[in-house]
């Protein structure tokens, strides 16, 4: 479980982000996650001018953009970093360096996080990812990994999308809210299943003047939300159909 | 780890999606993580047509989006879907099921692939989420946790991120590629530790005029990745540094 301590002192660097778009989707996940520190290593000053503006707007990703500092090259953003990690696409290029997935990753940083170091993650152009000069920096290469069927040229992820995978897997532990869950039976309801059985129910409401007299409770998503817990499975939910089909025969019947 | 077979059984659902981009971004993430049914639930035609026309340009996207399809009504889209996991994000409303975590719901999801169940996964639309009544469709709610400092007014993640984490969860265990790297050493070098080590290593190859016999070998970059594995702590990179000036000290001073 990272502190707010140790979500300071982890920085996201953008080296050769051109689209300002994708610059505010990493300070939106960068806001989004807890973290704060964005750098973006750009000779030229437009994107990141432009994707300041624009973050104005937008309540989250504007206070990282707020705080966010443009270096004109890699060393500089990085010299007060001790952990340096790489994102690549693995398969674009030929890589002398050791890459792992970003679930074996995520503990080094938290780990060198919690012990008061400065951890830079550096994510490449959207057109070239990191380059070959661009890794060298990097004491740690890491990617996300993803599915390459044969034969496919490797596409690499969205620049956003990245930054939001690798922050996640970073605070993917450090978040409070397990809860307990009933284990789910081993047939199958399917989504057609429920919804007959949400509307025989309604109409048992409305025949046994349930509806009339409960009219709260018969409303229809709650009707559906009662149903949830009924049909776990398809045996289960052609039981409570035939019940309920019983009852609508007894009360037509006895009209 | 999910077959092919397996992960065709996903459905991701955007119910409500209006921006075309976000759409397209979906998709590039469906296909990224080696999914590939896209359904989206709108009674306007008119998001899911542009963004079926944006991916025509967009390789990634492109091969989901042909297949993908538009439903006027959520209970159709998922329709032929046994387990309905609706994701959402905790604090908006006022929620009576129970929600855990994506990392808790990833387990039950693959495994009700691997029992060749389809499962239809929810993202609502940019501005309201899932709505009361169709979460009410669902069988399980899920959130990504997310940093929500006291006070700070809750806001919900960008649509195409979501779907991101949401499938790098569901494929975190799913693609092989864990590799050994050695441990790190517990004080750190900073990167500015290790680009003195690498200006000064060059300036010795260079005064040594082993550069001149090996060009290839004092390129700045594979000297800079040789000093990766040099400056794994501050004191080790201070030691290194020593040696490397006493080397040009006696060079110089030997001209």
């Amino acid at each position: 479980m990272l502190t707010s301590e140790a979500r300071s002192l982890l920085t996201v660097v953008l080296v050769g982000a051109r689209n300002p778009s994708n610059i505010g989707a990493a300070a939106r996940a960068i806001h989004d996650f807890g973290f704060g520190d964005l750098r973006v290593v750009n000779e030229f000053a437009a994107p990141f001018e432009a994707a300041a503006l624009e973050a104005k707007s937008a309540v989250a990703a504007s206070s990282v953009m707020q705080s966010a500092r443009r270096f004109d090259s890699l060393a500089e953003a990085i010299a007060d970093c001790s952990l340096i990690v790489g994102t690549t696409a693995i398969g674009e290029r030929e890589i002398r360096q050791t890459v792992e997935p970003i679930r074996e990753t995520a503990p080094r940083v938290t780990a060198a996080l919690g012990r008061s170091e400065r951890v830079a993650l550096l994510f490449g152009s959207e057109k070239t990812g990191l380059t070959r000069e661009q890794l060298s920096h990097c004491s740690l290469l890491t990617t996300i990994p993803m599915y390459q069927p044969e034969g496919e040229r490797h596409l690499s992820m969205n620049l956003g999308q990245s930054v939001a995978v690798c922050l996640y897997e970073l605070s993917r532990e450090g978040f409070a809210g397990a809860r307990e869950l009933p284990e789910l039976h081993e047939a199958a309801a399917t989504a057609a299943d429920r919804e007959r059985l949400t509307q025989m129910l309604l109409d048992v409401m409305h025949t046994t003047e349930y509806a009339r007299r409960f009219p709260a409770n018969a409303a229809e998503p709650l009707v559906r939300q009662l149903v949830q817990q009924l049909g776990s499975s398809h045996r289960e939910a052609m039981t409570w159909m035939g019940i309920l089909k019983q009852i609508l025969w007894r009360e037509r019947g006895a009209e």
